[in-house]
């Protein structure tokens, strides 16, 4: 039995772990396009930072530890084509050599790429890279060129395109190397992906760190300046209303998301579906024979969304694990995504899961939403902070439907999101979150948490009590 | 209506909000026997030690603040017997002054006792107590009563016999104030609610602090010394091989546990169970017409365990919930604990939520446990700290019967052991956790969290592979 897996990345990599966890006997072989097997994407912006020494420290496993765990790798080798009736891979190395590799199993783990949005100097035969100072930012190689042009050229000022979480994470490691950021996003606020009240938050803590955030404004085109005074490129662009806006800088970051890579898999037949994504069932099958998926290339199953295309390294992880179980005759099922994240911005956390409003609304269900700021742990113990929580919930059913948190790290912001996303994972009501027995001690939370105190100011909201009474309920005090 | 609760600590106070809440045309008296209500049991050792700088801070509401949610308060009156057949209940003031109230429905919170262990010193007509620096602690009566102490008698040291939660963050609270502490407890490790080898970590954080530590240890008598050099108390007791052990302090405190307050409800013929606390249904029904009873006066519910004893401050404000929406003519069931506890020593938390072994083999079932160290974030990412969790599952079933987990204070333990009360409250397997979808980011966590990859361990170990195989299943390379 020979599984392979195509990518070095979370799928790849967890689909070949457990093949060779569940059977030692196993062959198991990962085709990696470069040389970074099983590095942590996620953890790209704490290298540039410089919080991480060594950009080897961002491996999840060494070669080593993965040669230890029965793994073998084909590194710096492409996969050119899958040939699906011989079950054969063909492959090409850096230096151009072919080769093929036969397979009982395989499990494509390509993953995706970064999105090149239409901005005139990224595209065509003369467009800006990163030799320019002009930078796309996913894979370690993206890294290093970044790290390369931060060395060699010392910029003093940067524009980072977008202000998802790669594009925040960005900002904090450009600001604590000492430059100068711009932070552009074409929506009306930052971390478009919380409610535009929380990403305020988000908004002000990136202003209290000297991070210019210029919301509402699409960057229309990056052009080389005439002189290095004041930056050696410009990026041109316009505000919704219209009025223009002018940046000189020496480094610009676009980062605003990603697609899938299902070149491979689409040439041998595979059919796509979402966002172009690779389709595969619960068990991460896709239509052809022996070919599994998964990971950023695939399709999402969520829980409440049904198909969607959410690419997470969570996610990634959890289908590689499932491809490469049932590639070895298993009938695991990918559970299901509920897009529960967590982004830390300098001093700040944000985080959520399940459904905002309005893609509630998009599905058919009547939301609603509540926000509510209860303290992290009692207010009388030092170091009390206030957690911004909006719980959105069906005013049909009263079913818990997503929650949203910001607060000062420090919080457990990430964990408390947690709570929610098992309260989700079995769709508990708003109200029987109160049921649950969460943990209490005053540092570190209250006898409600503000987790259940969230969820009771939505049903104090909704005048929703969960029993008939006499009279009908008025939103009311309080309960700690 | 006439809604009246006995008792202005957690049940009593929520069972008053939550009918106020519900329907703010009940009248809702609440009988307080001192004139502290709603003030934090749990946060008292924070009070002592300085960190709160005054004692009206450890209230969760203010006598205003209950006004204006429409609670009336009857202060320093104690109820000294329920009239169940005229719904009426006697009452005495502090001056001795005798009166009754009507009630329509009444909740019983009488809450808990201190513990007066069989020491020689303790009991008797000759007790010593707090004017000779001897000290039981959980009221704020109490509290006032070690102020005092601390205050006019400056004592050096103290001895602290128990070593439970109050026992562990009473010696914190001494040591911060500069007193000598020595820890007694009598079983073999401190904080005996979570296993040896966890409650080892916490002895390891109170040596490190300076308190001595000194296990397996039982007191048999308390004596004023015949000078105050060295200590005007002197300790006696022996050690579990038989010799003895002495030690003269300035102070001691007592705080061995609790049991429930029942006096009253009995004289009224109330029934009585587990512990002698008061029997109630999941309605928090008493057998007494019209009465309820919440808090830790009465047996617990537990969703494991079935009726038990394990009085906790969130489990007094659920019930208090359920009691007071019942009281109106609701039919809330209180949804049953978990025993989730997590307790703050120094920089240390430990927490715990369900069974540990023994009490999972005690209900008949066939428990294991595994314990394993994963960090709580990216070992990349700076600060990175291992936490200690301990997963006891169902090796019939592979249920998820508990989890116990030791860390570093900012490793978010209070919440994380939260995602496991949420799984135990959903009867989830140990193997399900992995499919829970849990938040992400190098800072602050792992593609799979801590929580999943010590469930993951304990499948591992227990080499009970979720799909059959082929092949006999071995433990294998981690999953990260």
């Amino acid at each position: 039995m020979h599984l392979v897996a195509i990518g070095g990345s979370d799928a790849g990599i967890s689909a070949a772990l457990r093949a060779r966890e569940l059977d030692p006997t196993t062959d198991v072989t990962v085709v990696v396009a470069d040389a970074y097997p099983n590095f942590s994407i996620c953890g790209i912006p704490y290298y540039v930072s410089g919080e991480v020494t060594h950009w080897r420290d961002l491996a999840h496993r060494s070669h080593a530890d993965l040669d230890a765990a029965g793994v073998a790798l084909r590194l710096d080798t492409t996969a050119t084509a899958i040939d699906v009736d011989g079950r054969r891979l063909h492959l090409r190395d850096r230096d151009g050599r072919e080769d093929t590799l036969a397979y009982d199993e395989l499990v494509v783990g390509t993953g995706a790429t970064s999105v090149r949005p239409p901005i005139a100097g990224l595209g065509g035969p003369d467009a800006l890279g990163p030799e320019d100072g002009v930078h796309l930012l996913h894979s370690m190689g993206d890294t290093f060129a970044v790290m390369r042009t931060l060395g060699e050229q010392r910029p003093a000022s940067a524009v980072i395109v977008g202000a998802g979480y790669i594009g925040l994470e960005m900002a904090e490691a450009l600001r604590s190397r000492g430059l100068d950021v711009t932070q552009v996003e074409a929506l009306p606020e930052v971390l478009p992906t919380v409610d535009p009240e929380l990403g305020a938050l988000v908004h002000t803590e990136l202003a209290d760190h000297d991070v210019q955030v210029v919301t509402s404004t699409t960057v229309d085109e990056i052009v080389r300046a005439g002189t290095r005074a004041g930056g050696r490129l410009r990026v041109e662009g316009h505000h919704s209303d219209g009025s223009s806006f002018t940046r000189a800088v020496d480094l610009v970051l676009v980062v605003v998301g990603v697609r899938p890579d299902t070149g491979l898999a689409v040439d041998a037949g595979a059919v796509t579906g979402v966002k172009g994504a690779l389709v595969v069932d619960e068990q991460m099958r896709t239509n052809l024979p022996h070919v599994h998926a998964a990971g950023d290339c695939v399709v999402t199953h969520h829980r409440q969304l049904g198909i969607t295309y959410l690419p997470l390294g969570t996610t990634a992880h959890k289908q590689g694990r499932v491809a490469g179980e049932n590639a070895l005759g298993g009938s695991r099922r990918f559970a299901g995504s509920l897009g529960t994240q967590v982004v830390k911005v300098f001093d700040l956390v944000a985080a959520r899961t399940g459904l905002r409003e309005h893609e509630a609304s998009a599905v058919g269900l009547h939301p609603a939403t509540t926000v509510s700021r209860p303290d992290d742990h009692k207010a009388y113990y030092p170091g009390a902070t206030p957690i911004h929580i909006a719980i959105t919930g069906d005013t049909d059913t009263g079913a818990l439907l997503g929650a949203q948190l910001v607060g000062r790290r420090g919080a457990e912001i990430a964990k408390r999101v947690d709570t929610y996303a098992g309260a989700l994972f079995h769709e508990m009501s708003v109200d029987q979150v109160s049921d649950l027995d969460l943990s209490y001690t005053p540092p570190l939370g209250s006898p409600w948490d503000a987790v259940q105190m969230a969820t009771q100011a939505w049903v104090r909201s909704r005048d929703a009590a969960p029993v008939l009474l006499r009279e009908p309920v008025p939103a009311g005090p309080a309960q700690d």
